[in-house]
Parts: C-alpha cells; sequence; structure tokens
C-alpha cells in the first residue's frame, strides 16, 4: 500500500471522526454499531485461529484490538462521545445472558456438591478481603499523598476490588477442564455479587450510621436476605417457566415460542431482582439452574439443540463485547484530560498489591476450613489448587469498572480529579490482570495440575450407588438410610435427600421425569 | 378479589408509577423492560391459545394488550417517559433482526420469479400511491379545516402512507400458506423501503426545487441507485460470511462462533447500508437470502438447527415487542395534550381512504401489467388474488408510527398542534388498521381463496424440467437451448442461467455444492 492511499485513509477516519461528532444521537449509535459490530467480527476470526494458542484467549484478544481501535480512535479526535462508558449497557443488556448462560449450561452436581465451599468463599471471604482492601488504601493513599478520598470512597474500593468477576473466570477457567476449580471460583463469583450489593448499599448508609457490632450483624442478616430472596425468584421464575412450557406443550411447530418463552423469562428474573433491587445475577443464575433441570426436558428437540447453542452465541457475544469495550475506553479523553499520571500509577499498583494479598488472606484459610469440614470421606483441596483458585480470582473485569464508574462518576455529579484517577487506576487493574492474569493462567494450570489431577471430584463411589438407589426408585431403602448418611457426611445426606424428593414430587410435575437424567439428556 | 385488595394495588401501583417519575434513567429502564418483558411472556401465552383462532393473531393481541396497559399506566400516572416513542429503538434493534429472518426463510424461488412484478409494485407502485395521497391531503385538508401543514408535510404523509409495512404483511400472509401472495406483498414492502427512503430524501430536499421533469428523472435514478447498491452490499456481506464459515471450518464444537458470525455479519450489512444513508432493510434482505443459500451449507449440523430457530425466535419476539410497543404508545400524554379531537379523528378517517384508494390505484393496473408481461405460458394474478393483495396491504405498523414520529416530532424541534395531529393520526390509522385489517385478512383469504386456488405458481411444468436438467449436470444442452427459451419465457431463461452458474461458480467456492439443493437441505 502507497503513501497515498494510507494518507487517504486517514483523511476518511478524520472525516468519520469528525462527522462523529457532529452527528446527533442515532446516527453516533449507527456509527458505534457498525464499528463494535465489525471488531466483534475480527474478534471472532482472530480468536479462532489462536483457539489452540496456551497464551491468548478470546478475551485478550479482544481487550488488545479494543486498545488499538481505541488509540486509532483518540489519535484521530478529540471525541470521547464514542468511547463513553455506559454501565447501563453492561448491567442491563449484557450481564444477563452471560449469567444466565452459565447457570444454564454448568454441572449442577458439581455446584451444589460445593455449595458449602463456594458459600464460605463467596460470603465470608469476599467481606475479609473488602476489609483488608479497605483498611490498605485508608492506611497507604493518604501517606502516599494520593488525593483526597472519603471514607465512603475506601470502602468502595474494597468492595469494588475484593468482587471476583464473573465473567472473567468464564474465560479462564473451563468447566470441562477443570470443573473443581471452575465452579468454585465461578460460583464463588456469582454468590459474592450478593455480598457485593449489600457491601454497596452499606457504604451508601455509612455516612449515617458509624460501623459497629450492630451494623456488622445487620451487614450479614441483610447478606442472608438478599441471598435467599434473590435465588428464590429465580427459582421460582424458573419453575412457573418448566410449568408453562410443560402444561402448554407447545408442540413442534413452535420451537420459536419455546425458546423465546424461555429466555424472555429468565431476562425477566434478572430484571425483577433489579426492580425490587436485590441481586439479579443470583436470580438469573438460579433460574439458568433450574430452567435446565426442568424446563429444558419439556421443549421439543430442537428447541433442546437451539436453546443450548443459542443462549452460549448471546452469552460469547456479550463477553467479547465487554472486553472490547473495555478496550476502547482505556483511552478515554474525558479521564485522562483530568489524571494526574504518578499518582494513577501508583495507586494502581497499590490497589493490585492489596487485592492479591486481601484474596490471599481468605482463599488459603478459607480452603483449610473446608477442608477440615468435608472430614475424611471426600477429596481435599491441595495446596496447588488453592493457589489456582486465588491466583485466576485476581483477574478484574468490565463489572469491576462499570462499579468504579457508578461509584466514582454519578456521586458527585461532575468528576474530580480523584475521582478521575480512581477510574482510571481501575481500568489499569483491569487491564494489566486480564492480560497478565490471562496469559499466565493457562500455563500455570498446566504445570499446577498435570491431567490426572483434574478431575478428582466429586464422584466418589458413595455418590454413585445414591444414583443408582435413586434409579431404582427405592425410596423406603433410602429414607431408612438417610439418617446414618447424615451423620457420616453432611453433603451427600442432602444431595441424596433432594434426588428422592426431585423424583417424587418435581420432576413429575415440572418436567425432566422418566429416567432420562440430566447427562443423558445433554447429549440428546 | 374483595375491594380493599383492589384498593391496595391501586395504591401500589400509584406509588410504582410515581417512582418512575422522580426515578434516574437506569432505574427507569429497568421498570419499563421488566413491564414488556413481563408483557412479552404474556403475550406469546395467549397467543399460543388462539393460534388456531380465524380472527386473531399475534399482532391483535400485542396491540390489545398494549393498549390495555398503555391505558392503565395513563389513568394512574400522568407521566410520559415510559410511553415517548423512540424511534432509534425500532430502526437500530427491531427492525434487523426481523427482515434478516425474513430473507433468511423466504422461499427464494418464489421471490425470484416473481421479482418482475414485486419490482413493479414496490417501485412505481408506490410511487402512484403516494402522488395520490400526498395530493388528496393537499386537496382536503385545507378544506376541512386540518391544520396549518406545508407541501413538505403532505408530501411526508403521502411517503409514510404509500409504504407497505412488511412487519405487519408477516403477521397477516404465511408463506407455507399462500406463497405467492407472501411473496408478492413481502417483497413488494422490501422493495419499497428504497423508493420510501428515495422518496424520504426527496421530500427534505423539496424546499431547495421544486417538483418538475428533471426532479422525477433524478428520483428514478436515486432510486435505480439505491436499490442496486443496498443489494449489492447485502449480497457481498452475505458471500464474505459464507466464504470465511466454508474456510475457517469451525468444526463440530464452535456453533457459537458459526451462529455468533452469521448474525453479526448479517447486522452488520444493515448497520454499514444506514451507515452510508442507503436502505438497511434491502441490504439485511440479500444478506439473508445468500447467507442461506450459501453460508448455511458451511456450517455444523446443530448450527443450521439453531440458527433457524435462533433467528425466527429473534424476528418473533421483536414483531410481538413492536406492536405492544405500539399498542402502549396509543396513550401517549404528551401527544393527547395537544390534540384537537375533531380534527385528528377527520384526518385519521381521511388518511384510511386515501391510503386504500391509493393501493387501488395501483395494484389493479399493475397487475394488469404483470399478467401481460407474464404472456400465455405462466398462470396469472386473478381478480380474487389481487383484491387480497390489495387488501392485505393497506395494514401499517409501527414502521409508519416510526416514520411519522421521525417527521412531526424532530424537525420542528417543538411539537405544535397540527403535528400532535398528525402523528395522532397516523396512530389511529394503525391501530384501525392493525385490528380491522388483521382481523378479517384471514376469514377473506378462507372465502376468496379456496384451498386448491392457494398453490398455483410457480411450479409450472417447464420450469421443473430446468431443475432436472440441471440435477443432470447436463449444462451443454442447458445453453444450448437457453436462446430459444428466452424468448419464450425470460423469467424462467434467466432462472436456469443463474442456475448454471450457481452450481458451476458459486456453489464450489462459496459453499452448498453437491447434489443437495434449498429445498431438500432445509429438512436436514
Amino acid at each position: 500500500m502507497g503513501m497515498e492511499n494510507v494518507g487517504w485513509l486517514y483523511e476518511f477516519l478524520v472525516a468519520k471522526a469528525a462527522e462523529i461528532s457532529a452527528a446527533g444521537s442515532q446516527r453516533a449509535a449507527v456509527i458505534s454499531i457498525s464499528l463494535f459490530v465489525s471488531l466483534l467480527c475480527v474478534c471472532i476470526v482472530i480468536g479462532h485461529y489462536y483457539e489452540e494458542n496456551r497464551w491468548l484467549n478470546q478475551a485478550t484478544i479482544a481487550i488488545i484490538l479494543g486498545c488499538a481501535v481505541g488509540f486509532v480512535i483518540y489519535i484521530l479526535s478529540n471525541n470521547a462521545e464514542l468511547l463513553s462508558f455506559d454501565e447501563q449497557l453492561l448491567f442491563i443488556y449484557l450481564l444477563p445472558p452471560i449469567i444466565f448462560n452459565a447457570g444454564f449450561q454448568v454441572k449442577k452436581k458439581q455446584f451444589f456438591h460445593n455449595f458449602g465451599t463456594i458459600m464460605l468463599f463467596g460470603g465470608s471471604g469476599v467481606l475479609i478481603s473488602a476489609s483488608i482492601v479497605t483498611a490498605g488504601c485508608r492506611y497507604m493513599f493518604p501517606r502516599l499523598k494520593l488525593g483526597n478520598l472519603q471514607m465512603r470512597d475506601y470502602l468502595a474500593l474494597g468492595t469494588i476490588f475484593s468482587a471476583t468477576d464473573t465473567v472473567a473466570t468464564l474465560q479462564l477457567l473451563h468447566q470441562d477442564e477443570t470443573p473443581l476449580l471452575y465452579s468454585l471460583v465461578f460460583g464463588e463469583g456469582v454468590v459474592n455479587d450478593a455480598t457485593a450489593v449489600v457491601l454497596f448499599r452499606a457504604v451508601q448508609r455509612f455516612e449515617e450510621a458509624g460501623l459497629d457490632g450492630k451494623a456488622a450483624l445487620r451487614m450479614i442478616y441483610e447478606f442472608v436476605y438478599l441471598f435467599s430472596v434473590s435465588t428464590v425468584l429465580g427459582v421460582v421464575i424458573g419453575l412457573i417457566a418448566a410449568y408453562v412450557l410443560k402444561s402448554l406443550y407447545f408442540g413442534k411447530h413452535s420451537t420459536d415460542k419455546e425458546i423465546a418463552l424461555m429466555a424472555l423469562m429468565a431476562y425477566l428474573s434478572y430484571m425483577l431482582a433489579e426492580l425490587f433491587q436485590w441481586s439479579g445475577i443470583l436470580s438469573v443464575f438460579f433460574c439458568g439452574i433450574f430452567m435446565s433441570h426442568y424446563g429444558w426436558h419439556n421443549v421439543s428437540g430442537s428447541s433442546k439443540i437451539t436453546s443450548k447453542h443459542a443462549f452460549a452465541t448471546f452469552s460469547s457475544i456479550s463477553e467479547s463485547f465487554m472486553f472490547l469495550y473495555v478496550g476502547t475506553n482505556v483511552f478515554n479523553v474525558n479521564i485522562w484530560q483530568l489524571v494526574d499520571v504518578r499518582a494513577a500509577s501508583l495507586s494502581c499498583a497499590m490497589l493490585l498489591a492489596l487485592t492479591s494479598l486481601g484474596r490471599a488472606a481468605f482463599v488459603f484459610p478459607m480452603s483449610a476450613i473446608s477442608n477440615y469440614a468435608r472430614g475424611s470421606s471426600s477429596v481435599k483441596l491441595r495446596f496447588r489448587h488453592q493457589v489456582i483458585i486465588w491466583w485466576s480470582g485476581i483477574m478484574r473485569g468490565a463489572v469491576s469498572i462499570a462499579l468504579a464508574y457508578q461509584q466514582f462518576s454519578t456521586s458527585s455529579g461532575t468528576m474530580n480529579t480523584d475521582y478521575a484517577t480512581m477510574i482510571y487506576s481501575t481500568t489499569g487493574v483491569v487491564l494489566f490482570t486480564t492480560l497478565v492474569v490471562g496469559v499466565v493462567t493457562k500455563p500455570l494450570i498446566a504445570t499446577l495440575l498435570p491431567h490426572h489431577l483434574r478431575h478428582l471430584e466429586p464422584s466418589s463411589p458413595k455418590d454413585e450407588s445414591c444414583e443408582e438407589a435413586n434409579e431404582d426408585g427405592s425410596s423406603i431403602f433410602l429414607r431408612r438410610s438417610s439418617l446414618s448418611m447424615l451423620l457420616a457426611n453432611p453433603t451427600s445426606a442432602v444431595h441424596s435427600l433432594w434426588r428422592g424428593f426431585d423424583d417424587s414430587y418435581m420432576r413429575p410435575f415440572f418436567g425432566g421425569g422418566g429416567p432420562v437424567r440430566d447427562s443423558d439428556a445433554w447429549e440428546a
């Protein structure tokens, strides 16, 4: 390509950029959608080429591509309209399909088997991590002369940097390769959304009441409340959807209606939870679990295939879009103009250190507790597992950025230097962790976990026998043995009790009855 | 339910309504999305119950439900925020999936067989109709003292009411039941989108230059230009997608990527056309046709099933949403406050009369021309066919309303009484035609077209023989006979030439090669 051609391209791009500045909102939307859709196509194609590459994943590619395009736009124009970050887009449109799909495709047995550990990590673990990040910031920032933040802002930073990014985790760990680690880290991410909501509200109430024992108790109560209502909402909507799909029996020719109803009900569970200011992520996750457990069995064959793939597609587009969006946002002019680069780099490094410290401070102790509670019957979390859980949970993504924008750009109306610095550092942490953690995790897992160590869980012999008993339908046997089992191993006992209840009452009513079990059904 | 309960419900709703008024934009979005998603679920379930009902269709149900909810909201609060019509939502998000799916699932043979007639209807037909509506309004409105409109506004009215609503047509005619009528009326709707764009631009330029012979020639040139570039863009993107899908061969495990790429490329064709200010509808329609003709053959089996159903689902959700949206918008407080009810009702009736007159003025003459051009070999459009084409094309939908809002609310910045009256009458026409035409069409078709008259086209014996010749691969025979065939029947000749080219060059390169033809492949 000769220089004239490049010159022509440059002029064309400058003209387009100027047009964007001048354009109305509809035109601006058309331009940015065209841009992002083209980038997504490029991402998919590049991602396909590097699928086998152990250093790259879809997130890394998307974020690098986004950065490059953001940089080009930044050079060509000083327009910030195209690149202003919109949290609404993220929380209302992109997040629900991702989390729903995760619930829909999650290995339920694995997830519920580790439920206790997940709750430990997602509930109290995040609280510990948030305290450490908050305390660290409160102690270090004034000493390093990093802006003039309030206690409220430190608490917000603690919350933002303690919550694992569910979407980022999906990019790192794969359900089929490392099922145990996936269910633990991803499950933690889902559960700690509720924790984050509670913490965020506590932060917003902070000015009124101080932080004492009573407030702490209240926070625990609120966590339990939020967790319960959000879960129940998701479960109820999932069951309603299953019942409607079963009782209407849309038949062969209405695959459209079946899929539409599944998708809309799932979205409704997220939206209603947000409407009541509960945790939409928890709701839609459990809605996904129940929809795949019951509703999915009531639809036609082609709906089964379509739902599985269409939801996965939707989720993967949303994921790539998120990382692209983060990438293009790195060069946000509004923020850059205000930022003190020294302060921003320092606080970025501080936050990174505190995040990894805070995470270490709960992953290792909580794993010990979990191992102790599992007793002698189960396989334990080895130290190498714990290292991977700690490491892969450090990655922060679009959700963290969105939370940072929510906290630091709307609370004061206009943005000041300190707040711009915080948003800038959050972006820095996200960029750094996505690239470094994203690149290192695959090789790390390959090194620490040789193939034979990955599939340890949870098909211990005891669990298998339960299932066989179930499939004989011998519920008398189950009832007789359940008490002794409860004493020996509480998780398995609860599991087998649930199986009995599920087979006798739930499945016949909501669907999925008969001898077919999930494991077989997914193959269909 | 006792009166106290109703009272409690009322108070709850009033409180919610007040909350909407006070809420920020994110909260308002959550509330209206929750509302619309719930309504969509209800729509699907009710629509399923009345599927066999000959008087109702999904559009009628959605619009009635929307009206009811809009009325309740109107009573409870005077909030207009929730109900303000957003054309952007329609043109950027809802329309593309609907038109793409129509192209993806259209019976290509039927469509191209009737291509000449479709172009007659969609091109010159709409021009005739627009002239009649414009002239009628220009003549009648001042005499009936209906506001103080400019010539420019009359031209806009002509454009808005001459274009058949593609989405509305999809609700009335079914490809499997009345293939000939479907392809004619729907095809007309797609083609006349280009006409409408040209007319709209001509209207916007009207103030500068008058309407003379030169301007008319220019409009014809612009129509041909717009039609060609939009079509070529769609075709090229469809072919690129097919080539990428074929050459990358995503394999068994990447159904997500295949579907994502198909959907994104299709959306890109719409967006790029809009970016260049061409006709996005034409582009995405032809992109859909080419993607199903080539690209679809390059993907895995589960991608085939998923793409077919997922696109249909997306399209059907968008359609229902559109009609719901129109329904809730009937009680738009901003408009109601300004409207003079007498004038609005009168102009609504006038527009209805002019629309049907304008449509009659081209459907019957153009059908005669089409019959003449078809010669003696083909089946002709009988009078009863023509009546149904005329009648079912009268229905106006969300697209008309969106155009009315675009013309009458942004051009002057604020809205005056005359403009509010025009939007109000457009809504009235849409409501009336959706309900009346929607209810009457099914019975009308049943009366006018007994079952044996529906499947007349286009499998005339000559056409069949072409296909057989093709499948033997005897292209020498084809070439020898093509000249005599061109003289006897131009459409079939072009068709068979294309088939030869397609089989020899296009399919081997872009996919869909081998002995499998569409008709078989869709069964897979």
